[in-house]
């Protein structure tokens, strides 16, 4: 039987899963693949924690190089994570003509255009399943099984510790920071959050999928990113009355001839699949003009599920080199000179339902004075709630507007927030059907 | 650009989708795919009828034989279902060396241990996902994503008949006859319905991803079936009491070392994920032990949603061709010598917990006698409803059970139902978690 020999860069939580996986499952993975894959070598700067590995001590090094240049190596899984350093291993790789499997979305987002450019030249696979969702086949979903759809839009939920934390602020009542704490000594958040709460993560992940569904270049700079730390329990109270669970959403869109790209919380209808995708679970929908919608649900995260992504990219290169056939199927879905020039949307231009929040005094005509202004902006009120229990007079007033043109919108919100009787800033909330 | 040449048999729904589709996306695919595929002959006895297809005259034939006998021809689709003349065309067209795609479920699941070993020796690709859940990728995500992965369980709502159905009674409180006759009325039901509604279409489905998922023979005839003409809106709503919904499920789990194989109405939580798969739309889970839960939902059938699933196929057929990778993938996703001779669970020795329902006399000490007989068979009561308003001093009696034995309930079942207090049949629903 044939073998095929993987090197990998990086031994943190994705990278102990991998080994661990390509070791325990040998036999499994070898009988649905017809060859075997070999670890022949790991390298990380600390070697010497015990991760619990059975792989012979002499297969590993501290030096990255070591394994990238190492001739009888096939597949580079590069699992060291962010920019600098990765990428300049996957120039190397690229280089020396190696195919490479990676879960670095926030190296495919910032730098994919250049390095499957380069990876053409060399004519070398990168597989990059796991940067998204996790174990969630949804670059192979988008990749292969929609080849005969247009796309028109595609969401998801995409990040593991927002949605944890949403859903335990939803269900506990518990406060935003309380739960971040929280997700933090367990480990379902890292010491510094920022990347997950604020969105940039999902934004990175969004970027990629955009790419991938609509044959446009990856355009991660152009992306809208609102995350979840303005998110109160007051507003998710308030979106369950009015029939809504609050989720961060990626949305990626084809609309008047180029692609909404946003990523914000989000009202979604309760009976929505999405709404029902809890804690840290993963979800993305795409809708194929044929298909309609698919929706795909799993671990967003985590050591197993995103090593099972790694290992199938493995296994998709490897029947590619079993049968000689590289780049089988084209890095971001088009064949490189079918990638469009297509951009993203500005945001001010996006149209969409909105929940607004204002405090207001208790007086008569606050309505009819907040009304005024939005329909000055052509934008209808379609529900709207006054509630008692503010303080010193003041009230929360929830509502619900119709479409409207998101520039519109913030002008309107700045000359309500403007007038008199209204305390503070206005909380916005994007609302999606 | 490369033209691959398709020869398609049968123009129904699905065949004239497919048309329809390399047709009208034919520049889309080609971006994709980096070559033209295009429809070369197309076969049916009635090539009269006009179906709004923009292909020439002289591609229809009424001779399935002068598809697949033309040398130029490529990938044969079949698309004529049933299992006779369609088998016929399959060997027909593996004898002459011809790749096939499918959506006959019916002919895989009876037929596929034969035809695939026919086809090994032809080098022929066989690739049949539209065969289950339509354009869910379902079988592409266990034989390429789960690679690495001990499958444990799958489960799926897979007939879009059955699903209407049983939505429609749970939403609207209307009799299972009525809104058979109006899903007929609408298409979404055969003129002869028992295919569906007996659960034998859910069976084919659930041997063919049994097979891809635990490396078994398909093997059809020992799965369990029972279909969903037996469900009432008094069961769906004393279910709903208790938490729970009422599904069509396929279940397939490795157990004992063999396989649970069973198609029957399913007590699912209201907040397990499939309970909100409503109308005609599908869902299949698949449990692996590194990324627990992968939940795929979409159109399980339609003319499109078919088409799509079939011309994904065509696309990775094609891929193959094109960097001569014949046989990329395993057709039953394990190598052929790897296939064991894992068998069927026989159903008597299933443990699950149930639903019962009994229509008992309403006197004094009838859940005394009952529960000692299921105490006898070691089966406990977790929780009962005695209800009010039956006919003639007669109350309807629904209780669970804990974790049981089929062969005890079954059992106990028969002794309870012996009893003088006891008039006629008890109800029985199975329950998954």
């Amino acid at each position: 039987m044939k073998t095929i020999k993987i090197g990998i860069l990086g031994l943190g939580t994705v990278g102990t899963g991998v080994v661990r996986m390509l070791e325990g499952e040998k036999d499994l993975i070898a009988s649905r693949l017809g060859a075997e894959l070999e670890v022949a070598k790991v390298a990380d700067l600390d070697i010497d924690t015990d991760r619990g590995l059975t792989l012979p001590k002499d297969r590993f090094t501290t030096d990255a190089n070591a394994v990238i240049d190492d001739p009888d190596i096939d597949i580079i899984v590069e699992l060291i994570g962010g920019e600098t350093f990765a990428k300049s291993c996957f120039e190397r790789a690229i280089e020396k003509g190696k195919h490479i499997v990676t879960a670095n979305k926030a190296l495919i987002a910032s730098h994919g255009n250049e390095l499957f450019r380069m990876a053409a030249e060399k004519e070398v696979d990168i597989a990059f399943e796991a940067s998204v969702a996790g174990c969630i086949p949804i670059i192979k979903t988008i990749r292969e099984t929609l080849a005969g759809n247009t796309i028109s839009s595609l969401a998801g939920i995409m990040n593991g510790t927002c949605n944890y934390i949403l859903t335990r602020i939803t269900q506990e009542g518990v406060g935003f920071e309380e739960v971040l704490k929280q997700a933090q000594e367990i480990g379902f958040a890292e010491a510094d959050p920022t990347l997950d709460i604020e969105g940039i993560d999902t934004a990175h992940k969004l970027a990629i999928l955009n790419s991938l569904a609509y044959g446009m270049k990856i355009n991660l700079d152009d992306i809208y990113v609102e995350g979840i730390t303005k998110v109160t329990l007051e507003d998710i109270r308030f979106a369950e009355e009015f029939g809504y669970r609050i989720k961060l959403l990626a949305i990626g869109k084809r609309t008047n001839g180029a692609v909404e790209a946003r990523v914000h919380p989000t009202m979604i209808p309760m009976d929505n699949l999405f709404a029902s995708v809890n804690h840290s679970v993963n979800a993305v929908n795409v809708h194929g003009h044929a298909t309609e919608d698919v929706f795909l649900v799993g671990q967003g995260a985590g050591m197993m599920p995103t090593a099972s992504a790694v290992v199938s990219d493995l296994v998709d290169i490897s029947r590619n080199l079993i049968n000689q056939a590289g780049q089988r199927v084209p890095y971001l879905s088009f064949q490189s000179d079918r990638i469009s020039d297509l951009s993203v949307l500005p945001m001010e231009e996006v149209t969409t339902r909105y929940y607004v929040r204002f405090t207001a005094k208790d007086k008569p005509g606050v309505l009819s004075q907040i009304s005024g202004i939005l329909g000055q902006y052509n934008i209808s009120i379609r529900s709207v709630h006054q509630k008692d229990g503010g303080d010193e007079g003041c009230v929360p007033l929830v509502m619900l507007t119709s479409m409207a043109r998101e520039k519109d919108m913030q002008s309107a919100i700045s000359d309500i927030e403007a007038l008199e009787i209204i305390l503070g800033k206005a909380t916005l909330i994007r609302i999606e059907e």
